[in-house]
């Protein structure tokens, strides 16, 4: 399944392909539109559980459908190629590569471009190119009639009892509707609430969509640095942190390559890819950031843009009176983008060009629908900076900015901290929500304490799914390397499966209609002991499996009616199954008894909600 | 520093040695009590911090004492003894271990105990005997003064800001002082808010505290099973699972040799023993839950109490009439314990007997001062079942049997759930404390969702630093195994980091006066390049160094003023380094400009926090 390939090659080989364990890739149309292909992962159920395959939400691409035929130098099949050409945007000649583009890379050290040749397409002034124009303009798009159905995994099994399910939820003013229609995606992106991030210049995009009334999504980040990692290290990292669950990527990389990594990296990626152009912009003048000027900045834009980027991260909110905000920190400006903008405004003693000339980067963008992640250079980095005066201006800033943004047709979501301890995390998403007139949250995190490097998928875990939960819309990860080095494989995965728990977690505290049939369809599994089908309903079937096999590891072990945990004399599930087997067989008057006993308790437990608690008086002493 | 033993052997041999990377072992007296040693690790900074050493916590006994001589055949050295002494309780012939302690085992197969003898004490009718008594009768003792002096812990440095520190948190009502004295821990002894499990039997305990008003405390759980593991085994996973921070040990074997395997293990705990007595006494029964009643039940207890057990789960809140309650749950009852009272209640049609004659549990308790945990039988084991019927009516019940336990001299602790999706943990909390009168609640998780076996020590966590911000006094650990397995080494101190990193955010949250320091000198470390330091301060030093010289491998590197993750050019702490430098060459009305713009921001943000966030005006369009 797994073919790895060479550490450090400069052009991708192979990447990992095949079916996650249990499922097979489906896909599925919208009623009318059979063009429209959604996919899905189908788990197969044991045959004695009764039970239908059970579809879940599948971001991993034509990687894991067996029937696709993958060849990384030809890129990926392009889904969403007619959408774009019925839109007649124009073809342009692409800026030429120039060496800067690669961080001077020459001979050997330079690694070659993904060869796939795809049209460069550019919006023009007075035409609908972004989803937010279209929307509204009251056009329904493809792109939102697939991520429609796409988010609608499930929701019509649950029709029924949606009303019910919603209540089991605290959505703290989210209105997450029983079913998700293309009409309500429209809606959501118009108002600027959602956003479906999807460059013209990406057809090879399975569109999703980013805010706070859908499923909550995850980001992983990839990119070689200076000092490790190349093409090929790159490329299967994306396609593994989205075989786990990565609705989208971010590329991060700085040094050498970068534009030619990118290309692999774009024609090859089914998930939006985001970007902070900074990296790059700052590589072509030497590294020195009071060299950057708007020049090479717009240029790297229009470079990006061209390639296929679906979002950058624009430090546009980092301006000149905030820096001397975060003097007092302990941990200064810990996002490297906002440290750069900062260290120019201070060389320069100016405002941010960024800020000043934020309608130019905007108009931009919007040619080739690239989304803002406005980001947030001032983010605390510590505890102790959390929530400070620093943050909060530049939060206003940010929602400044989102209201340009999108007066000149730009889809937005605004990047948020950080390391927050729990009891502030609230305040966070309540002050984004209001400054930014609920344009989407994405968070890092955040890391509800700073003691544990090591750990900080984990510390970090706890603040996203709590943020995910009171409304943030996209969760980046954070790996156990975070503070310490770079992930390896191990440490994407980790990363993956640990953000999308925290996500799903959100989920089903927000009381989103669908959330808990898996969870549902899980604890079934444990309970009836269909152990293949509770590992292959996990985010990790291989794990699950793996950590079974490594206690029981004999085959007849995955039929026992009990596990190593407690052996078959403990097993409370065992016994659970025994106590249903005594019921049955109870004469009618015990039967009849005990129910009675049991109304009394149902009727005490009333009471006790009704009366605080307070059912039991104190006996004297 | 690591003498592992071989796995399997049934006489334990050696255990894991020697200090924790970059600190060292000390001990401190409280005030005018010389011959009260409490221990403590002593982290020593790098000189060019200009910092003093930090002080941390340290359940990990004398095996990170080099000093100390480890012999597990003698036991630990006994702190306890002489306040015990004094006490005046009676020795008593101990009960004669017989041949169904051990599960039958003889020859070859029968676990030699451990050779350390101690006498057995009793107390009396009418003697003070619990921690509750003495402080009930205005009586503070060792324990008290003990865990005052470990609790205070950094609160001394910080009195002067300690008003402004707690401020900074949202304790939901717990009563934190800025500073511990033995007195408080008397008052909150005594009004049953805290416990210090502390049977008179386990002279070589160092006592700890478990309450609201005091730090989280974590327990791991070791114990083997009918299919794996034996006493060497288990005696390495209590040591190991302390030195990296468990307060309290819960041993839950079952099978063979448990009455042996409990000696080693008891005889070398420096921390609090749990166990749940059912699970033996079902074994002198032969697994047949139907065949069990009081007087073997009761054997078990003072068999266990005069071994030294620190505390009981006793599953007395699962009656007859809850039962029913349970019957369309998904997963049924996921309690071992539970499940076999049920099951008992149904087969013998008859009210639990740990129901019915809790009062002579109570009074076999007293007597060695063996605390309650009184089990939550009926947790939800899935979250489909979180909340309902069964689990709150028992909940109630739990309640009733405190205020029964208290009367009778008892300590108190309450065991709570389980699987918990986020917005229904509050409730847990706040009904528990109504119910129960303030008792520390201690629980397991809870996981906040089923679909993540494998990563359940992460879906925990969550709901663990979640409920024990809320007001839990014990967060009961879960393994990446959970579900699976039985933990193996790794899994163990996995569990025990990711549930002290849960700990920590809880008191962070909660606004604990002292919580904060360490995050701060671990920023301050990391802000610094102070690499080592940063390591060192961790709770886990080893992974984290591990994991930072897996991408950097030379020692040079540790002096490095960049990571491997940014490289040196995209560094954001150098570069804010390099800010504040900047700033302090910057001309004298360049900074006077700078600070008043800041002084804007500073003055806007405060606005914004009044006008609720409002300061943008609305752009018409």
């Amino acid at each position: 399944m797994t073919d790895a390939i060479p550490g450090g090659a400069r052009a991708p080989a192979t990447v990992t392909t095949g079916p996650i364990r249990g499922s097979r890739k489906i896909y599925s149309s919208p009623a009318g539109r059979p063009d429209i292909r959604v996919p899905f992962r189908e788990i197969a159920l044991s045959p004695d559980s009764g039970e239908p395959p059970f579809r879940v939400y599948d971001a991993s691409g034509p990687y894991t459908d067996p029937q696709a035929a993958i060849d990384l130098a030809a890129g990926l099949p392009q889904p969403r190629a007619p959408w774009i050409a019925a839109r007649g945007f124009e073809p342009v000649e692409p800026r030429p590569v120039r060496p800067e583009d690669n961080g001077g890379a020459t001979g050997d050290r330079l690694a070659p471009p993904c060869p796939a040749r795809r049209p460069t397409l550019r919006g023009r002034d007075g035409q609908l190119v972004t989803q937010l124009e279209f929307a509204r303009a009251g056009i329904i798009t493809e792109e939102m009639i697939y991520v429609a159905h796409r988010e609608n995994l499930g929701r019509q099994a649950m029709a029924g009892e949606a009303a019910a399910r919603r209540a089991d939820g605290e959505d703290f003013g989210a209105e997450i509707p029983p079913f998700i229609t293309p009409e309500f995606v429209r809606q959501e992106v118009a108002r600027g609430r959602a956003i479906i991030p999807a460059n013209i210049n990406h057809p090879e995009l399975e569109p999703t969509i980013i805010g706070r009334n859908f499923l909550v999504k995850i980001n992983a980040n990839i990119g070689n640095s200076a000092v490790t990692s190349g093409a090929a290290e790159e490329v299967e990292k994306l396609v593994w942190a989205t075989r786990w669950g990565a609705d989208t990527v971010m590329d991060l990389s700085t040094g050498r390559n970068i534009h030619n990594i990118r290309s692999w990296i774009i024609r090859n990626a089914p998930v939006p890819i985001g970007t902070v152009p900074v990296y790059q912009a700052l590589e072509k003048v030497g590294g020195d950031p009071a060299r950057l000027d708007f020049d090479v900045f717009a240029d790297t834009l229009i470079e990006q843009a061209e390639q296929g980027v679906d979002y950058f991260t624009i430090h546009a909110g980092v301006r000149l009176a905030h820096v001397p905000l975060t003097a007092n920190r302990v941990t200064g400006i810990v996002s490297r983008g906002g440290s750069i903008m900062a260290r120019w405004c201070l060389a320069r003693h100016r405002e941010n060009f960024l800020y000043e000339r934020f309608d130019e980067i905007c108009d931009i963008m919007r040619r080739y629908d690239v989304s803002f992640s406005l980001g947030d250079g001032l983010r605390p980095g510590c505890i102790a900076d959390a929530n400070d005066a620093a943050q909060f201006a530049e939060l206003e800033t940010l929602g400044e900015l989102t209201r340009i943004a999108w007066d000149r047709g730009c889809q937005v979501m605004v990047e948020g901290p950080g390391h927050v301890p729990m009891h502030k995390i609230r305040a966070n998403m309540d002050r984004q929500l209001k400054a930014c007139g609920e344009a989407p949250f994405y968070t890092l995190g955040p890391l509800t304490t700073d003691v544990a490097p090591g750990y900080d998928h984990i510390t970090s875990a706890i603040g996203a799914a709590m943020i995910g939960w009171f409304g943030t819309a996209m969760l980046c990860y954070v790996t156990p390397k975070e503070h310490l080095g770079l992930p390896n494989r191990d440490d994407v995965k980790t990363g993956v499966i640990t953000y999308r728990l925290a996500a799903h977690a959100a989920d089903l505290a927000k009381g989103h209609p669908a959330a808990r049939l898996r969870d549902d369809a899980l604890s079934r599994a444990r309970f009836d002991f269909r152990w293949d089908d509770q590992f292959n309903l996990s985010l990790d079937p291989d794990t699950a499996c793996a950590f079974h096999d490594e206690t029981m590891p004999k085959e007849a072990h995955r039929l026992a009616h009990f596990c190593s945990m407690c052996g078959p004399k403990f097993c409370s599930m065992r016994i659970s199954h025994e106590l249903r087997a005594d019921a049955a067989a109870m004469d009618d008057d015990r039967r009849r008894a005990l129910e009675e006993a049991a109304r009394g308790m149902r009727e005490k437990a009333a009471e006790f909600a009704a009366a605080g608690g307070r059912i039991y008086v104190e006996r004297g002493d």
